[in-house]
Protein backbone atom coordinates (compact mmCIF):
# COMPACT_ATOMS: atom_id res chain seq x y z
CA UNK A 1 0.00 0.00 0.00
CA UNK A 2 0.91 3.08 -0.58
CA UNK A 3 -0.05 6.57 0.87
CA UNK A 4 0.44 9.65 -0.50
CA UNK A 5 0.64 11.95 2.06
CA UNK A 6 -2.09 15.00 1.70
CA UNK A 7 -0.89 17.77 3.83
CA UNK A 8 0.63 19.91 1.65
CA UNK A 9 -2.54 21.38 0.00
CA UNK A 10 -3.36 25.48 0.05
CA UNK A 11 -6.94 24.13 1.03
CA UNK A 12 -5.25 24.02 4.82
CA UNK A 13 -5.07 27.25 6.32
CA UNK A 14 -0.81 26.64 7.35
CA UNK A 15 -0.33 25.40 3.70
CA UNK A 16 -2.03 28.76 2.24
CA UNK A 17 -0.25 30.71 4.64
CA UNK A 18 3.25 29.33 4.11
CA UNK A 19 2.69 29.83 0.14
CA UNK A 20 1.65 33.24 0.52
CA UNK A 21 4.79 34.10 2.88
CA UNK A 22 7.00 31.51 0.48
CA UNK A 23 7.93 30.47 4.04
CA UNK A 24 9.90 27.03 2.70
CA UNK A 25 10.58 25.80 6.19
CA UNK A 26 6.75 25.28 7.00
CA UNK A 27 6.10 23.36 4.33
CA UNK A 28 9.63 21.05 4.32
CA UNK A 29 8.82 20.30 8.10
CA UNK A 30 5.24 19.01 6.66
CA UNK A 31 7.17 17.21 4.16
CA UNK A 32 9.94 15.18 6.10
CA UNK A 33 6.90 14.62 9.24
CA UNK A 34 4.94 12.71 6.41
CA UNK A 35 7.76 11.44 5.03
CA UNK A 36 8.75 9.89 8.12
CA UNK A 37 5.22 8.79 9.52
CA UNK A 38 5.37 6.19 5.93
CA UNK A 39 4.50 8.02 3.41
CA UNK A 40 5.72 6.57 -0.13
CA UNK A 41 5.05 9.93 -1.96
CA UNK A 42 3.21 13.52 -1.09
CA UNK A 43 0.52 15.12 -2.95
CA UNK A 44 1.24 18.87 -4.42
CA UNK A 45 -1.54 20.91 -4.71
CA UNK A 46 -1.28 24.96 -4.22
CA UNK A 47 -5.29 25.31 -3.41
CA UNK A 48 -7.97 27.14 -4.85
CA UNK A 49 -6.96 30.30 -3.74
CA UNK A 50 -3.53 31.09 -5.33
CA UNK A 51 -3.70 33.89 -8.12
CA UNK A 52 -0.30 32.76 -9.16
CA UNK A 53 -0.71 28.38 -9.31
CA UNK A 54 2.35 28.18 -11.66
CA UNK A 55 4.61 30.04 -9.55
CA UNK A 56 3.18 28.46 -6.46
CA UNK A 57 3.36 25.06 -7.49
CA UNK A 58 7.38 25.65 -8.90
CA UNK A 59 8.12 26.82 -5.24
CA UNK A 60 6.22 24.30 -3.36
CA UNK A 61 8.08 21.62 -5.28
CA UNK A 62 11.70 23.15 -5.19
CA UNK A 63 10.95 23.83 -1.46
CA UNK A 64 10.16 20.14 -1.18
CA UNK A 65 12.70 19.08 -3.31
CA UNK A 66 15.52 20.67 -1.15
CA UNK A 67 14.89 17.95 1.98
CA UNK A 68 13.86 15.06 0.28
CA UNK A 69 13.71 12.75 -3.21
CA UNK A 70 10.48 11.06 -2.52
CA UNK A 71 8.24 10.53 -5.75
CA UNK A 72 5.83 13.87 -5.51
CA UNK A 73 1.91 14.29 -6.74
CA UNK A 74 1.03 17.36 -9.09
CA UNK A 75 -1.71 17.69 -8.24
CA UNK A 76 -3.89 20.86 -9.98
CA UNK A 77 -6.39 21.34 -12.59
CA UNK A 78 -3.96 23.54 -14.83
CA UNK A 79 -1.81 21.89 -17.33
CA UNK A 80 0.82 24.75 -16.98
CA UNK A 81 1.12 24.38 -13.52
CA UNK A 82 1.26 20.52 -14.20
CA UNK A 83 4.00 20.29 -16.48
CA UNK A 84 5.78 23.34 -14.56
CA UNK A 85 5.57 20.15 -11.00
CA UNK A 86 6.32 17.60 -13.32
CA UNK A 87 9.64 19.18 -14.72
CA UNK A 88 10.83 20.32 -11.50
CA UNK A 89 9.54 16.67 -9.00
CA UNK A 90 11.44 14.42 -12.24
CA UNK A 91 10.72 11.20 -13.16
CA UNK A 92 8.61 8.99 -10.76
CA UNK A 93 6.03 11.44 -10.15
CA UNK A 94 2.68 11.06 -10.48
CA UNK A 95 -0.01 13.14 -12.48
CA UNK A 96 -3.36 14.07 -10.19
CA UNK A 97 -5.07 13.91 -11.91
CA UNK A 98 -7.33 13.14 -15.52
CA UNK A 99 -10.43 12.38 -15.39
CA UNK A 100 -12.30 10.24 -18.59
CA UNK A 101 -12.59 13.10 -20.56
CA UNK A 102 -11.13 13.04 -23.98
CA UNK A 103 -9.38 16.72 -24.24
CA UNK A 104 -7.78 16.02 -20.39
CA UNK A 105 -6.61 12.73 -21.63
CA UNK A 106 -5.41 14.17 -24.96
CA UNK A 107 -3.20 16.81 -22.85
CA UNK A 108 -2.47 14.62 -19.75
CA UNK A 109 -0.98 11.55 -21.27
CA UNK A 110 1.40 12.56 -23.12
CA UNK A 111 2.85 14.64 -20.43
CA UNK A 112 3.26 11.58 -18.36
CA UNK A 113 5.20 9.71 -21.04
CA UNK A 114 7.33 12.85 -21.93
CA UNK A 115 7.88 13.07 -17.80
CA UNK A 116 8.14 8.93 -16.46
CA UNK A 117 5.02 9.72 -14.75
CA UNK A 118 2.43 7.78 -13.58
CA UNK A 119 -1.30 8.79 -13.94
CA UNK A 120 -4.53 9.09 -11.66
CA UNK A 121 -7.42 8.79 -13.71
CA UNK A 122 -10.65 9.57 -11.65
CA UNK A 123 -14.08 7.66 -13.30
CA UNK A 124 -15.43 10.94 -14.01
CA UNK A 125 -16.54 11.45 -17.87
CA UNK A 126 -18.53 14.43 -19.57
CA UNK A 127 -21.89 13.27 -17.45
CA UNK A 128 -20.04 13.53 -13.87
CA UNK A 129 -19.61 10.47 -11.72
CA UNK A 130 -21.38 7.39 -12.87
CA UNK A 131 -23.46 5.88 -10.29
CA UNK A 132 -22.54 2.62 -9.93
CA UNK A 133 -19.85 0.47 -10.63
CA UNK A 134 -21.06 -0.79 -14.03
CA UNK A 135 -20.33 3.11 -15.10
CA UNK A 136 -17.63 3.66 -13.50
CA UNK A 137 -15.35 0.83 -14.71
CA UNK A 138 -16.76 1.78 -18.08
CA UNK A 139 -14.45 4.81 -17.75
CA UNK A 140 -11.80 3.25 -16.07
CA UNK A 141 -11.33 1.07 -19.37
CA UNK A 142 -11.43 3.68 -21.87
CA UNK A 143 -8.61 5.72 -19.60
CA UNK A 144 -7.12 2.41 -19.72
CA UNK A 145 -6.72 2.23 -23.27
CA UNK A 146 -5.95 5.67 -23.92
CA UNK A 147 -2.94 5.16 -21.93
CA UNK A 148 -2.10 2.13 -23.51
CA UNK A 149 -2.28 3.80 -26.68
CA UNK A 150 -0.25 6.84 -25.55
CA UNK A 151 2.39 4.75 -24.71
CA UNK A 152 1.75 4.35 -21.20
CA UNK A 153 1.44 0.90 -19.23
CA UNK A 154 -1.71 0.01 -17.89
CA UNK A 155 0.14 -0.07 -14.40
CA UNK A 156 1.60 2.87 -14.40
CA UNK A 157 -2.42 4.39 -14.43
CA UNK A 158 -4.02 4.65 -10.87
CA UNK A 159 -7.81 4.22 -11.05
CA UNK A 160 -9.69 6.26 -8.59
CA UNK A 161 -13.11 5.46 -8.08
CA UNK A 162 -14.21 8.44 -6.75
CA UNK A 163 -15.09 8.26 -2.76
CA UNK A 164 -17.82 11.02 -1.72
CA UNK A 165 -18.71 12.05 1.37
CA UNK A 166 -20.58 9.07 3.28
CA UNK A 167 -22.78 11.60 5.21
CA UNK A 168 -24.64 12.46 2.20
CA UNK A 169 -24.20 9.57 -0.81
CA UNK A 170 -24.07 6.54 1.68
CA UNK A 171 -24.31 4.17 -0.88
CA UNK A 172 -21.23 5.47 -2.55
CA UNK A 173 -18.59 3.46 -0.64
CA UNK A 174 -19.92 -0.14 -1.63
CA UNK A 175 -19.85 1.46 -5.57
CA UNK A 176 -16.12 2.02 -4.89
CA UNK A 177 -15.16 -0.98 -3.50
CA UNK A 178 -17.10 -3.21 -6.16
CA UNK A 179 -15.01 -0.49 -8.89
CA UNK A 180 -11.47 -1.51 -7.18
CA UNK A 181 -12.60 -5.03 -7.19
CA UNK A 182 -13.55 -5.35 -11.40
CA UNK A 183 -10.17 -2.97 -12.22
CA UNK A 184 -8.31 -5.54 -11.16
CA UNK A 185 -9.58 -7.53 -14.13
CA UNK A 186 -9.66 -4.95 -16.83
CA UNK A 187 -6.11 -5.29 -18.34
CA UNK A 188 -2.93 -7.57 -18.00
CA UNK A 189 -1.39 -6.22 -15.76
CA UNK A 190 -4.12 -4.77 -13.91
CA UNK A 191 -4.42 -0.70 -13.55
CA UNK A 192 -3.78 0.32 -9.83
CA UNK A 193 -6.04 1.84 -8.27
CA UNK A 194 -6.46 4.98 -5.38
CA UNK A 195 -8.71 7.08 -3.24
CA UNK A 196 -8.82 10.29 -2.41
CA UNK A 197 -9.40 8.79 1.20
CA UNK A 198 -10.78 11.74 3.69
CA UNK A 199 -13.53 12.83 0.99
CA UNK A 200 -15.37 10.18 2.47
CA UNK A 201 -15.61 11.42 5.94
CA UNK A 202 -15.82 15.21 4.96
CA UNK A 203 -18.55 16.52 7.32
CA UNK A 204 -18.54 13.72 9.56
CA UNK A 205 -18.45 14.08 13.22
CA UNK A 206 -15.77 10.90 13.88
CA UNK A 207 -13.65 11.30 10.45
CA UNK A 208 -10.67 9.46 12.22
CA UNK A 209 -12.87 6.53 12.56
CA UNK A 210 -14.60 6.92 9.26
CA UNK A 211 -11.31 7.45 7.29
CA UNK A 212 -9.46 4.33 8.65
CA UNK A 213 -12.29 1.99 8.31
CA UNK A 214 -13.16 2.70 5.49
CA UNK A 215 -9.12 2.30 3.86
CA UNK A 216 -9.07 -1.01 5.54
CA UNK A 217 -12.29 -2.00 3.26
CA UNK A 218 -10.71 -0.56 0.31
CA UNK A 219 -7.76 -2.35 0.85
CA UNK A 220 -9.84 -5.44 1.50
CA UNK A 221 -11.06 -4.98 -1.86
CA UNK A 222 -7.82 -4.66 -3.39
CA UNK A 223 -6.58 -1.43 -3.16
CA UNK A 224 -2.99 -0.03 -3.99
CA UNK A 225 -2.64 3.61 -2.80
CA UNK A 226 -4.36 6.39 -1.14
CA UNK A 227 -4.27 9.71 -1.00
CA UNK A 228 -4.72 10.04 2.85
CA UNK A 229 -3.25 11.65 6.15
CA UNK A 230 -0.02 10.32 6.93
CA UNK A 231 0.19 11.84 10.09
CA UNK A 232 -2.10 9.82 11.86
CA UNK A 233 -0.95 7.19 13.75
CA UNK A 234 -3.77 5.32 13.76
CA UNK A 235 -4.58 5.25 10.36
CA UNK A 236 -1.58 4.18 9.54
CA UNK A 237 -1.44 1.24 12.10
CA UNK A 238 -4.66 -0.01 10.53
CA UNK A 239 -3.30 -0.03 7.03
CA UNK A 240 -0.32 -1.58 7.94
CA UNK A 241 -2.07 -4.32 9.74
CA UNK A 242 -4.67 -4.70 6.73
CA UNK A 243 -1.63 -5.61 4.55
CA UNK A 244 -0.59 -8.04 7.13
CA UNK A 245 -3.31 -9.58 7.19
CA UNK A 246 -3.45 -9.80 3.04
CA UNK A 247 -0.15 -11.58 3.58
CA UNK A 248 1.70 -8.97 1.56
CA UNK A 249 4.14 -8.36 4.91
CA UNK A 250 5.75 -10.93 6.78
CA UNK A 251 4.31 -10.96 10.01
CA UNK A 252 6.46 -10.28 13.53
CA UNK A 253 5.91 -9.31 16.63
CA UNK A 254 7.19 -5.57 15.87
CA UNK A 255 5.31 -5.95 12.75
CA UNK A 256 4.28 -1.63 12.96
CA UNK A 257 8.13 -1.01 13.64
CA UNK A 258 9.39 -3.49 10.97
CA UNK A 259 7.10 -1.80 8.27
CA UNK A 260 8.06 1.93 9.30
CA UNK A 261 12.12 0.16 9.08
CA UNK A 262 11.29 -1.53 5.67
CA UNK A 263 9.68 1.95 4.07
CA UNK A 264 11.83 4.58 5.67
CA UNK A 265 13.10 7.33 2.92
CA UNK A 266 15.39 10.35 3.10
CA UNK B 1 -23.48 -7.29 11.60
CA UNK B 2 -24.68 -9.95 14.49
CA UNK B 3 -21.88 -9.55 17.12
CA UNK B 4 -21.92 -13.00 19.42
CA UNK B 5 -20.67 -12.12 22.57
CA UNK B 6 -17.48 -14.77 23.37
CA UNK B 7 -16.93 -14.14 26.84
CA UNK B 8 -18.46 -16.72 28.62
CA UNK B 9 -16.13 -18.94 28.21
CA UNK B 10 -14.20 -21.83 30.91
CA UNK B 11 -11.11 -21.08 28.86
CA UNK B 12 -11.08 -17.55 30.61
CA UNK B 13 -10.54 -17.97 34.18
CA UNK B 14 -13.27 -16.02 35.95
CA UNK B 15 -15.69 -17.78 34.36
CA UNK B 16 -13.83 -21.15 35.52
CA UNK B 17 -13.94 -20.63 38.85
CA UNK B 18 -17.25 -18.79 38.83
CA UNK B 19 -18.38 -22.42 36.78
CA UNK B 20 -16.72 -24.22 40.02
CA UNK B 21 -17.59 -21.99 42.79
CA UNK B 22 -21.25 -22.20 41.07
CA UNK B 23 -20.92 -18.33 40.96
CA UNK B 24 -24.13 -17.11 39.35
CA UNK B 25 -23.64 -12.64 39.74
CA UNK B 26 -20.17 -13.39 38.02
CA UNK B 27 -21.81 -14.88 34.74
CA UNK B 28 -25.30 -12.56 34.85
CA UNK B 29 -22.89 -9.71 35.41
CA UNK B 30 -20.89 -11.14 32.24
CA UNK B 31 -23.90 -11.85 30.15
CA UNK B 32 -25.31 -8.08 31.31
CA UNK B 33 -22.01 -6.21 30.20
CA UNK B 34 -22.01 -7.93 27.04
CA UNK B 35 -25.68 -7.43 26.15
CA UNK B 36 -25.85 -3.71 27.13
CA UNK B 37 -21.99 -3.39 24.70
CA UNK B 38 -24.15 -4.35 21.73
CA UNK B 39 -24.10 -8.04 21.53
CA UNK B 40 -26.73 -9.78 19.97
CA UNK B 41 -26.48 -13.63 21.31
CA UNK B 42 -23.97 -14.90 23.77
CA UNK B 43 -21.72 -17.74 23.32
CA UNK B 44 -21.69 -20.43 26.18
CA UNK B 45 -19.21 -22.35 26.45
CA UNK B 46 -18.08 -24.90 29.57
CA UNK B 47 -13.88 -25.39 29.07
CA UNK B 48 -11.98 -27.75 28.17
CA UNK B 49 -11.19 -28.43 31.76
CA UNK B 50 -14.77 -28.86 32.97
CA UNK B 51 -15.33 -32.41 34.53
CA UNK B 52 -18.91 -32.23 34.28
CA UNK B 53 -20.14 -30.54 30.93
CA UNK B 54 -23.62 -31.05 31.24
CA UNK B 55 -24.36 -30.02 34.60
CA UNK B 56 -22.04 -27.01 34.26
CA UNK B 57 -23.64 -26.13 30.84
CA UNK B 58 -27.04 -26.52 32.17
CA UNK B 59 -25.79 -24.54 35.25
CA UNK B 60 -24.85 -21.35 33.15
CA UNK B 61 -27.70 -21.50 30.96
CA UNK B 62 -30.46 -21.17 33.42
CA UNK B 63 -27.97 -18.40 35.09
CA UNK B 64 -28.25 -16.22 32.21
CA UNK B 65 -31.43 -16.99 31.65
CA UNK B 66 -32.61 -15.25 34.87
CA UNK B 67 -31.57 -11.90 34.14
CA UNK B 68 -31.87 -11.91 30.05
CA UNK B 69 -33.73 -13.61 27.02
CA UNK B 70 -31.25 -12.73 24.57
CA UNK B 71 -30.24 -15.93 21.95
CA UNK B 72 -27.76 -18.17 22.93
CA UNK B 73 -24.78 -20.11 21.23
CA UNK B 74 -24.25 -23.30 22.75
CA UNK B 75 -20.57 -23.88 22.24
CA UNK B 76 -19.70 -27.52 23.20
CA UNK B 77 -18.52 -30.50 21.20
CA UNK B 78 -20.32 -32.94 23.70
CA UNK B 79 -24.06 -33.99 22.44
CA UNK B 80 -25.28 -33.86 25.57
CA UNK B 81 -24.20 -30.56 26.74
CA UNK B 82 -25.39 -29.71 23.56
CA UNK B 83 -28.95 -30.69 23.91
CA UNK B 84 -29.55 -29.99 27.37
CA UNK B 85 -27.75 -26.17 26.69
CA UNK B 86 -30.77 -25.57 23.80
CA UNK B 87 -33.38 -27.54 25.65
CA UNK B 88 -32.94 -24.90 28.30
CA UNK B 89 -31.98 -21.68 26.01
CA UNK B 90 -35.10 -21.87 23.88
CA UNK B 91 -35.97 -21.03 20.38
CA UNK B 92 -33.57 -18.76 18.46
CA UNK B 93 -30.07 -20.59 19.93
CA UNK B 94 -27.40 -21.02 17.78
CA UNK B 95 -25.35 -24.36 17.57
CA UNK B 96 -21.87 -23.96 18.17
CA UNK B 97 -20.80 -25.92 16.09
CA UNK B 98 -20.93 -28.93 13.80
CA UNK B 99 -18.23 -29.53 10.62
CA UNK B 100 -18.47 -31.09 7.54
CA UNK B 101 -18.22 -34.38 8.91
CA UNK B 102 -21.38 -36.79 8.27
CA UNK B 103 -21.65 -38.16 12.19
CA UNK B 104 -21.31 -34.60 13.25
CA UNK B 105 -24.37 -33.39 10.60
CA UNK B 106 -26.02 -36.61 11.26
CA UNK B 107 -26.70 -35.56 15.19
CA UNK B 108 -26.54 -31.97 14.93
CA UNK B 109 -29.05 -30.85 12.27
CA UNK B 110 -31.54 -32.87 13.81
CA UNK B 111 -31.26 -31.62 16.70
CA UNK B 112 -31.28 -27.87 15.49
CA UNK B 113 -34.16 -28.82 13.53
CA UNK B 114 -35.95 -30.09 16.69
CA UNK B 115 -35.03 -27.03 18.85
CA UNK B 116 -35.71 -24.46 16.65
CA UNK B 117 -32.36 -23.53 16.30
CA UNK B 118 -29.80 -21.90 13.70
CA UNK B 119 -26.27 -23.48 13.41
CA UNK B 120 -22.35 -22.73 12.52
CA UNK B 121 -20.90 -24.70 10.16
CA UNK B 122 -17.20 -25.18 10.16
CA UNK B 123 -15.28 -25.74 7.21
CA UNK B 124 -13.57 -29.01 8.54
CA UNK B 125 -13.60 -32.25 7.23
CA UNK B 126 -12.13 -35.71 7.52
CA UNK B 127 -9.10 -34.28 6.11
CA UNK B 128 -8.82 -31.11 8.39
CA UNK B 129 -9.64 -27.56 7.66
CA UNK B 130 -8.88 -27.10 3.16
CA UNK B 131 -5.50 -25.20 2.70
CA UNK B 132 -7.50 -22.66 0.29
CA UNK B 133 -11.29 -21.01 -0.10
CA UNK B 134 -11.90 -23.82 -2.33
CA UNK B 135 -12.04 -26.69 -0.47
CA UNK B 136 -13.33 -24.60 2.09
CA UNK B 137 -16.46 -23.64 -0.21
CA UNK B 138 -17.04 -27.71 -0.86
CA UNK B 139 -17.53 -28.31 2.68
CA UNK B 140 -19.34 -25.38 2.82
CA UNK B 141 -21.70 -26.70 0.41
CA UNK B 142 -21.84 -30.08 1.68
CA UNK B 143 -23.26 -28.19 4.68
CA UNK B 144 -25.54 -26.14 3.47
CA UNK B 145 -26.66 -29.29 1.27
CA UNK B 146 -27.30 -31.49 4.26
CA UNK B 147 -29.12 -28.99 5.82
CA UNK B 148 -31.54 -28.35 3.35
CA UNK B 149 -32.29 -32.08 3.33
CA UNK B 150 -32.50 -31.99 6.87
CA UNK B 151 -34.95 -29.34 6.87
CA UNK B 152 -33.27 -26.35 8.16
CA UNK B 153 -33.41 -23.21 5.55
CA UNK B 154 -30.31 -22.37 4.32
CA UNK B 155 -29.90 -19.04 6.38
CA UNK B 156 -30.28 -20.94 9.60
CA UNK B 157 -26.69 -22.11 8.75
CA UNK B 158 -23.58 -19.97 9.35
CA UNK B 159 -20.65 -21.27 7.84
CA UNK B 160 -17.25 -20.72 9.65
CA UNK B 161 -14.56 -20.75 7.11
CA UNK B 162 -12.03 -21.10 10.48
CA UNK B 163 -9.83 -18.09 10.68
CA UNK B 164 -6.44 -19.30 12.25
CA UNK B 165 -3.21 -17.15 13.97
CA UNK B 166 -1.59 -14.70 11.42
CA UNK B 167 1.39 -15.37 13.25
CA UNK B 168 1.93 -18.55 12.18
CA UNK B 169 -0.75 -18.97 9.38
CA UNK B 170 -0.58 -15.36 7.79
CA UNK B 171 -1.99 -16.78 4.26
CA UNK B 172 -5.38 -18.06 6.21
CA UNK B 173 -7.65 -14.45 6.45
CA UNK B 174 -7.16 -14.35 2.72
CA UNK B 175 -8.48 -17.51 2.52
CA UNK B 176 -11.17 -16.82 4.73
CA UNK B 177 -12.45 -13.82 3.20
CA UNK B 178 -12.74 -15.48 -0.75
CA UNK B 179 -14.50 -18.22 1.03
CA UNK B 180 -17.26 -15.22 2.90
CA UNK B 181 -17.69 -14.01 -0.59
CA UNK B 182 -17.94 -17.42 -2.25
CA UNK B 183 -20.40 -18.68 0.33
CA UNK B 184 -23.08 -16.15 -1.00
CA UNK B 185 -23.18 -17.60 -4.14
CA UNK B 186 -23.86 -21.56 -2.95
CA UNK B 187 -27.66 -20.77 -2.62
CA UNK B 188 -30.97 -18.63 -2.63
CA UNK B 189 -31.31 -17.65 0.26
CA UNK B 190 -27.63 -17.73 1.01
CA UNK B 191 -26.09 -19.26 3.82
CA UNK B 192 -25.23 -16.82 6.48
CA UNK B 193 -21.24 -16.32 7.69
CA UNK B 194 -19.65 -16.24 10.68
CA UNK B 195 -15.82 -15.95 12.07
CA UNK B 196 -14.97 -16.73 15.56
CA UNK B 197 -13.01 -13.49 15.37
CA UNK B 198 -9.87 -13.61 18.60
CA UNK B 199 -8.74 -16.83 16.96
CA UNK B 200 -6.52 -14.49 14.24
CA UNK B 201 -4.65 -12.64 16.77
CA UNK B 202 -4.01 -15.46 19.59
CA UNK B 203 -0.24 -14.93 20.56
CA UNK B 204 -0.03 -11.53 18.48
CA UNK B 205 0.96 -8.58 20.59
CA UNK B 206 -1.40 -6.33 19.16
CA UNK B 207 -4.57 -8.55 19.32
CA UNK B 208 -7.13 -5.64 19.43
CA UNK B 209 -5.57 -3.85 16.13
CA UNK B 210 -5.21 -7.34 14.43
CA UNK B 211 -8.93 -8.33 15.33
CA UNK B 212 -10.83 -4.98 14.53
CA UNK B 213 -8.75 -4.77 11.43
CA UNK B 214 -9.31 -8.03 10.37
CA UNK B 215 -13.21 -8.08 11.40
CA UNK B 216 -13.73 -5.05 9.02
CA UNK B 217 -11.86 -6.68 5.89
CA UNK B 218 -14.31 -9.47 6.68
CA UNK B 219 -17.54 -7.12 6.93
CA UNK B 220 -16.34 -5.71 3.82
CA UNK B 221 -16.37 -9.46 2.18
CA UNK B 222 -19.75 -9.66 3.46
CA UNK B 223 -19.67 -11.06 6.78
CA UNK B 224 -22.71 -11.41 9.33
CA UNK B 225 -22.21 -12.55 12.34
CA UNK B 226 -19.01 -13.04 14.35
CA UNK B 227 -18.18 -14.50 17.78
CA UNK B 228 -15.76 -11.84 19.33
CA UNK B 229 -15.18 -9.78 22.28
CA UNK B 230 -18.56 -7.70 22.17
CA UNK B 231 -16.46 -5.44 25.44
CA UNK B 232 -14.04 -4.27 23.35
CA UNK B 233 -15.47 -0.91 22.40
CA UNK B 234 -13.04 -0.23 19.73
CA UNK B 235 -13.82 -3.21 18.16
CA UNK B 236 -17.51 -2.30 18.39
CA UNK B 237 -17.04 1.18 16.94
CA UNK B 238 -15.33 -0.39 13.80
CA UNK B 239 -18.16 -3.09 13.43
CA UNK B 240 -20.57 -0.33 13.53
CA UNK B 241 -18.84 1.88 11.24
CA UNK B 242 -18.03 -0.37 8.58
CA UNK B 243 -21.87 -1.80 8.61
CA UNK B 244 -22.50 2.21 7.99
CA UNK B 245 -20.17 2.33 5.20
CA UNK B 246 -22.28 -0.69 3.36
CA UNK B 247 -25.52 1.18 3.74
CA UNK B 248 -26.87 -1.35 6.58
CA UNK B 249 -27.41 1.48 8.77
CA UNK B 250 -28.37 5.26 7.99
CA UNK B 251 -26.36 7.63 8.67
CA UNK B 252 -26.84 10.37 11.20
CA UNK B 253 -23.67 12.46 13.35
CA UNK B 254 -24.55 9.99 16.57
CA UNK B 255 -24.66 7.02 14.36
CA UNK B 256 -22.78 5.09 16.67
CA UNK B 257 -25.14 6.26 19.72
CA UNK B 258 -27.92 5.67 17.29
CA UNK B 259 -26.84 1.94 16.41
CA UNK B 260 -26.65 1.12 20.13
CA UNK B 261 -29.94 2.41 20.79
CA UNK B 262 -31.91 0.25 18.23
CA UNK B 263 -29.86 -3.01 19.13
CA UNK B 264 -30.59 -2.16 23.01
CA UNK B 265 -32.19 -5.17 24.13
CA UNK B 266 -33.43 -6.71 27.97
Amino acid sequence: MLIIGERINGMFKDVRKAIRERDASAIQQLAQAQVQAGAGALDVNVGPASDDPVGAMKWLVESIRQVTDIPLAIDTTKADAMRAGLALAGPGSIINSTTGQQEKLDVLLPMAVEHGAAIIGLTIDEKGVPRDETGRVEVALKIVAAAVEAGLEPDRVYIDAVILPMNCMQENPGHVYKTIRECKMLSDPAPKTVIGLSNVSQGTTKRELVNRTCLVMAIAAGLDAAVADALDAELMDAMITADLLLNNQIYCEDYIVAWHKSHARP
